[in-house]
């Protein structure tokens, strides 16, 4: 994969380098400017979906692997994306792990800096913007606002199967009052949307879904913590999306005329 | 301010429009492609001081207006960028409003939009990386993790005094079990990891403070909830700083040897 030519950060001669690099939401538009640079300069990038079709289509095929799927349609272990990393980077290629959003947002980038440090392969974290923030921000919602919240929750809706059922404390997430993001929560928005009301969240509280956002098909649903599921499924709201819980996602209602960009 | 030459994003001849840009946590090359590029074509600059001095030095002096301060050294209030935002969109001029971080991570974002809207100036949201995920995430430290925890919590150290005393629930922030980042949380520390430990949160937890993430002189000092304030001190940690509090803080130590960039 190597054209021989000079290479960046290569720290010494036989050791290649890892950079684990945020896309962002899926606009090549917010790629970072390191972000956009490393895609060009790097020898191989290890991917998945999640980058989108609009960034992926921007990397020549010669350089890109997917390590989303495997050929048999199944998912690719996180332990093969981890020794490939290794492996590539031995051969002394500067390798591009590129990630949805931010690496470090449910986004594996935890694990795989400790592996790369355990197996001694020296590599950087390049963060990107998460679709956590900028997912609703896009659509009018801020995720703070200092008259409704003063604070934001990131949750996973689609808990590790291997966690005992109550990892999420959606009693908890509740109680604190604050602005809720749930990503992977389309599939159970029934489960936690129920679970808050029983917290006592009111029904009344304003909910948004935001499907593929800053692709140029993002798609925008509202309504409230009683009516999203319908609304979800009138819609027919696919993943990706975001799930916004809290007074902010009502605020889309009243910027939406002047709003630009979408 | 115009040069009268073309203006990017103009929607009619006589209203200008404002860009609502996050500028990432400083260093340039986390700027976004986008970002960038409106810092290039935009008439007029609206800035205060967090974006930072690497971002505010590429902006040529004769577009940069700082908001931030008044030349008493006061505090600019928010009705004052609110009426300069659309005094000059009204001149017809393409204003970019560049606000640290995301403008929508306790950065007013929203109430901009509302303000805008409701004037009737045509706006579009430009979404930054926030320092609350970046911060940590350049130190080595992803603010969620699949085997310590399925969420995170952004909250604010420094409560709107104009808001009840108890706007924010640390007690219930602990019961989510989730990671907390506090921003603005330098000063206001020894209270908040006090309510974190009466709230049962183990005092052996660990806590990083990072800051000035990605400026040139970034900082992190590491501890525990019980540690951290006699850490800030010797240090002599200051805003803008990060507080990163749970498991996932004690990833740092394990990956540093091989973690480059800082
Ligand atoms: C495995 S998580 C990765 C999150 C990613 N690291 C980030 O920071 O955005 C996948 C989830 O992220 C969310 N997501 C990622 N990109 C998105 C987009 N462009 N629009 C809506 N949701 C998105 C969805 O909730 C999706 O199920
Ligand atoms: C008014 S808030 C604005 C946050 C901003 N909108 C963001 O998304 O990063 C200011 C706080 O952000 C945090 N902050 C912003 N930039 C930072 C940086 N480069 N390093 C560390 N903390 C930073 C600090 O906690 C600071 O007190």
């Amino acid at each position: 994969m190597s054209d021989g030519g000079e290479r960046v950060g290569k720290s010494d001669d036989t050791v290649g380098k890892v950079y684990l690099v945020g896309s962002g939401p899926g606009d090549p538009d917010l790629l970072t400017v390191k972000a956009k640079r490393l895609l060009e300069e790097a020898d191989v990038v290890l991917h998945d979906k999640l980058p989108g079709p609009e960034i992926l289509g921007t990397i020549p095929e010669a350089k890109r692997e997917d390590v989303g799927k495997r050929a048999g349609g199944e998912w690719t272990p996180q332990e093969y994306t981890n020794a490939r990393m290794v492996e590539l980077a031995r051969e002394g290629e500067t390798v591009v792990r590129l990630k949805g959003g931010d690496p470090t947002v449910f986004g594996r980038g935890g694990e795989e800096m400790v592996h790369l440090a355990e197996e001694g392969v020296p590599f950087e974290l390049v963060p990107g913007i998460t679709s956590a923030v900028a997912g609703p921000a896009v659509a009018g919602i801020p995720v703070t606002h200092r008259d409704h919240t003063s604070s934001v929750s990131f949750v996973t809706g689609h808990e590790d199967p291997t966690k005992e059922e109550s990892a999420v404390d959606w009693a908890a997430l509740a109680d604190t009052g604050g602005t809720i993001v749930v990503l992977m929560g389309v599939g159970k928005l029934p489960d936690y949307t129920a679970a808050l009301r029983e917290a006592g969240m009111a029904p009344e509280t304003p909910v948004a879904l935001i499907e593929r956002a800053t692709w140029p098909d993002q798609r925008v649903a509202t309504g409230t913590l009683e009516t999203i599921v319908a609304v979800r499924d009138s819609e027919g709201i696919e993943p990706p999306a975001i799930t916004v819980i809290g007074d902010v996602a009502g605020q889309r209602e009243r910027v939406l005329e002047f709003l630009e960009g979408e």
